[in-house]
This record gives C-alpha cells, structure tokens and sequence, in this order.
C-alpha cells in the first residue's frame, strides 16, 4: 500500500511545470496500477495550447461510479525557495515543494485511500493542463470518458478549497469569468487644434464610467454579487501635445449563477456602443457559473470531514474558475482538497498531519459511496 | 546690401539643430554688423536646459524701438527629404531646406530690410532655443535688456503666421498652456476576491468623466474656448486576473486671456480629489495666455501687409504657444511671418517670391514706425 507522503514527494520530484508530460504521469501510474487500477494515458492538441497529456485510471467495482479529477501540472515555481521547489523537503511539520497542495498532494491521499478501501467505482481523472490554457485537459478527459461509454455518478475535484484548516470549506460551485477588451477609434491630431481632431479617451471614459455603474445582482444564497472590474486601460501616447488615436481598456468579470457569460458581453457591448459607436470589444468567456445545489454529494462529503476531524465544512463558491466547471454538467461535483494558503507562492508546503487526515477523509468517502 | 534669397540659404547651411551656437550666428551676426547694427551675444544656462547661446542685434535710431524676435535653431529634420535638408536647393519657384519657413528666412528678410531702411531704432532679438525647452532663450533675451537698459516700444515676432497665402494671418495672441499628470494609487488584488483590493481605475475614471464635463468658458471677441484634453491613460497591467496598483493619466489644457494656469491646476486638482482623494496631481504651466488688443501696432502691421500685397490679414490667436507670451509682457508685440504648411515638416519650403514680399512688407514696417 502506497504512503501517502511518500507518494507526493515522489510526485513533486517529477518536476512538471505546466503542461505536464511523462514522468510525473510515470509515478502515478505505477502506483495506481498496483492499487487494481487500469491505465488510460493519452496525449491531446497541438501547438500553442497542446500537446497535453491525459490520463483515466479506472478501478471497476460495485454501485455507483465515483470519480477524483486533479491535475499533475504545477505553475511555474518562481525564485526564493529555501529548498529546491522540485527537491521535496520535510522541515519541522511540513513537506516543501511545488505542488505539495496544489496538487500532487491531494492526487497522493486519494490514491492511498483507495488502496485502502474497494467498493465502488472509482475513477481518476487526471489532467497535465489545468494551469495553462486548459483547451485540451479536463475538456479531453471528458471527450475521452464520452467514447468510452464512461459516466462518473458523482465527481469530487481535489483542488486545494481548505482555508484556515484542513476541513473547513468544500467548493460546491464557482462564479463564471469573462475578460473583455474595448478599443475605442479616434483621430490623432495636435491639443492646439481639437476641432480637426477626435479624442478616443473621452468617450472610453465615459463607457468605463457607466460600465463601473451596473450593478449586475446582489448575489443569492450560495454566490457572491457579481463583480466587473476594469483591470486595465492603455493609450500609450508619449506626447504631451498630441492627442491619440486610440484608446483601450480590459475588463474582467466574475459572475454567479444568475448571470450568462453570453449575455455580460452583450450587455458591456450595448453599455460602450452607446458612449463609444465606433468602439471595437472582443471578449472571451472562460467559464460559466456553475452550482452544485447542497445535496446528498456535499452532505457525504462533509459527513466524511466531520467524522475524521470533527470540523464542519463551510460550502463556498469563491475564488477563481476551476475544473470542476467541465465536470459539474455531467454530475454532482463538489471539491475538496488540502489548505490553500501556499499555493501558487514561494515555499509552497503541506502539513504532513494534513496528508495523512485528507487520505482518512478520501478513504471514509470512499466508504460512504460504497455504502450509500 | 544683403539678399534675402543669399541670406536665407547662408543660415540655411549653417546646420543648427536646437539648441542653435556658433556658425549660424556667426553668419548672421557678421551681415547684421555690414548693416550697421552692433552685436551682443551671450551664452547661457547649464545641463540639462543650457547652455545656449542668444544675441541682440540693435542699431540706434530715432524714435520708437522696434523689436523683431526670432530663432536661429530648427527641430529635427526627420527623414525622407528630397535634398539636403540643410543642403538649401532652389527647385522651380521653391527654396528647400530645415528653417525655410521656421524661421530663418523671416530673420533673412528682416535683416535685409533693416538694410534697405533707416530711421526707428531697431533690434533683432535672436534665441537658439526656441523648440527645444526655452528655458534659456527669449527669457535670458529679456533679462539681458533689462540689465543694459534696453525696452522695445514694439515687437515683432517673426514666427510663420501666414496660413494659406504671405499676409492672410497676423497673431495678436496665443493661448496658455498647461499639462496635469494624475496619478490615483489602489492596493493590488485578484480580480476573484474585489473586497480585499483597492481599483484605482474606476476612480481615475470617475474624475476623468467629471474633468470631461467641465466647461471653462466660450470663448470671446479674440480667443475660441478654453480646452481640455486627456492626452494618456496608462495602468500598465499585463495580467487579465489582476486589478492594478495603480492608474495614471496625462492631460493638455490650451486656455484662453479668461483663464490662468494656476486656477486651472487648482480646479484640477479638485476636481479629481472629490473622485479620488488619495490622487497626487503634478502640473506644468508652459505659458499663460496672452493678448495684444488690436490697436496701432497690428493696424500698423496689417496696413503695410495690405500696401504691399493687397491681403487684409486676420487677426489670429490660434495654434500653439510661442516666445511672443514672453515679449508681450514688455510692449505690444504681434507675429508675422511666411507661410507655415512646411514647418516642422520633411522637405521645409518657403516661395522665393515670398522670402521678396515679406522683406518688402517688413521694410514698409520699419517705414510706418519712423514716420508713425
Ligand atoms: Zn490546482
Ligand atoms: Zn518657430
């Protein structure tokens, strides 16, 4: 039976900055292929946002089909890390190394657990693109499961939703995104002649003016209001006397379940269009809201949490997008996963307690499904 | 006597990209001194303004002290030019060559007819920074006269004021000149957590629409409106997921004899406190407005253009800013020079006929302010 800690440090040792390829897939599937579990590796896309490798590891069994989906790809470590970000360290209580909770640790615990505990199906879906553009990770997965006539009952992502401590929050859905970007036209000319001349900047202005006024909603039981920011604005004109001859800005927005990412954009459309004509917006939706309504799959799960450690999960829709939006149309799924607070940063750590309490907690999933 | 023609070419070839010293003054300064006039010329001012080099040409006379201002120095060539841009080439009715128009031939042409005639007491007041920052030019100009006791009773500056044809245009005025670079501080944040991040855009945005509301004034018998452009936006924030630390714009006041710099800064600076109090607002006054009446001086003026060409000239207070706000302040001081559609332009031209007239009329303007 594999350790949960060996595992991840083994894990965190095939470095694998986003995308992921090869050996860090290696790892995991010897192991998995110990645990009973049949391997399907298969390499997506092209260039600019493939090749990307893929993998379902699936363990027949009884009743319902449970599936773990996490990703093996890293973000890039970044400078100042006491120890090697790909050279997995102990020091005191925790293990150091990129992706120690984001999440090569998870992906261990959920492994061990189910070396651990048999009954029903149980699925990994493991992604190399989750950090990157994404196009041909979890998406293939999917496409993937579809051919084989595969279809999870019940989804449990691993991304790393524990705030304070292990336990305290499940995700059971997540706001959409969509960033748009607004050129507005003008006519360069000199200040000293504004009438042979059409300044863009004024009326972008008063487009982002009257877009920083729409109050989209108020947010409902489950989600926050959803939120435009503007994010940026460049005219870029190094000329004190010289008015441009274009402006632009970029907005994003995070949005609820009550909200379409289709419609937002005709909405910033109409709102620039009637300030801005001649304006250009060109607006990329990375993901729709998506929800899964409290239910018996985030009941389970928080049961599970509360058994093991006695704390009561918070079920929270926060933060940015995740993979989890792929897998929410085709079943309940609700994440779980290790503290967040070092993810993405310098020193990136897991508690090695929190290793050994996240497999008990996969593990009592685990039991809960086959019994449930 | 000197030819304007001969004259013009000479300062032509005499390269003097600003700051203007040295040959072409000497060039100048040699013929000025075969006229009659004594020379005075000084060099002023340090790194990184200075130093530059200035002269005063005056030859004593009866009555009124006419001044005639221009510069020696030109701005850049730029590329593309047919000939030698400071190679002067006569090709068909035309005089090529950096200066042509800015203003050496307005400088040969009053040369020559302060040859041809006598009587007022004349100067010729000559920077070699004109285009560049000025700081060290006309201002150094006027505090040298003071010092020698020297005060034009009427100036004539030699910028090229004609629009379409030698005579249409006489500028009796310019306007003020300001630049405000606002800056507006936020705090860093993801976009997927708004509450814990400070945008600085909307607040940039909201002061910039209010800035584009207001009205300054309509203009009046002498001035068009008092205007305010945004000439930058700059945030600067390459990442699509991030709300800015912070947001910055730029913007160009030209105003009006109804305006000063220092209420438009002050105006600003409110206006942009009540949207974003936390702003540092930066100004730089380049001129305050300025304005000749019209009265014996640009009756003068506009008689002896009308004498020798037949054109009634308009009395004009538009485009840029010019040294004549610097003079205006010592006596009643008017522009009057070639045909500006080449300045600051590839393959500068000035009409041979015209480098003619303009001495003619400047001639018949030495002439009125002996017999005035
Ligand atoms: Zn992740
Ligand atoms: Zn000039």
């Amino acid at each position: 039976m594999p350790q949960v800690v060996d595992l991840t440090k083994a894990l965190i040792a095939a470095e694998s900055v986003t995308p992921a390829r090869g050996e860090v897939f290696d790892v995991l599937a010897q192991t998995l292929a110990v645990a009973g579990f049949e391997i399907d590796r298969f390499t997506v896309g092209e260039e600019p946002d493939g090749p990307v490798e893929n993998m379902i590891a699936l363990r027949p069994g009884t009743r319902t089909h449970l599936a773990f989906a996490g990703h093996l790809d890293v973000v890039p470590p970044g400078d100042g890390w006491t120890s090697g970000a790909f050279a997995p360290e102990v020091r005191g209580d925790l293990l150091h190394g990129r992706g120690a909770v984001d999440m090569k640790g998870a992906i261990a615990a959920f492994t061990a657990a189910a070396a651990r505990v048999e009954g029903p199906t149980l699925s990994l879906l493991i992604t190399g693109d989750e950090e990157g553009p994404a196009i041909y990770g979890t998406r293939a997965i999917i496409d993937r499961m579809a051919e084989r006539g595969l279809r999870p009952d019940l989804c449990l992502v691993g991304e790393p939703t524990s705030d304070q401590r292990l336990g305290d929050t499940i995700k059971i859905g997540r706001r959409g995104s969509v960033n748009l970007w607004i050129d507005v036209p003008g006519k360069q000319g000199h200040v000293a002649y504004p009438q042979l001349v059409d300044n863009p900047i004024p009326k972008l202005v008063a487009a982002l003016a009257a877009i920083d006024a729409i109050v989209l909603d108020h947010g409902n039981d489950w989600f926050q209001p959803s939120n435009i920011e503007v994010t940026d604005v460049t005219v870029g004109n190094p000329a004190t006397n010289v008015i441009p001859a274009k402006a632009s800005a970029r907005l994003s927005i995070r949005f609820n379940d009550e909200q379409r990412g289709e419609d937002l954009v005709d909405l910033i459309e109409r709102t620039v269009a009637l300030h801005a004509p001649e304006a250009t917006v060109i607006a990329r939706i990375s993901g729709e809201a998506f929800l899964t309504e409290p239910g018996p799959l985030s009941t389970l799960v928080a049961d599970a949490i509360a058994a093991v450690t006695g704390v009561t999960p918070a079920l929270s829709t926060t933060g940015g997008t995740s993979d989890a939006r792929f897998l929410s149309q085709l079943c309940p799924t609700v994440e779980f996963g290790l503290v967040n607070a070092t993810m993405h940063k310098t020193d990136e750590a897991v508690a090695i307690a929190d290793l050994e309490t996240l497999t008990d907690i996969y593990a009592d999933i685990i039991a809960r499904v086959a019994h449930g």
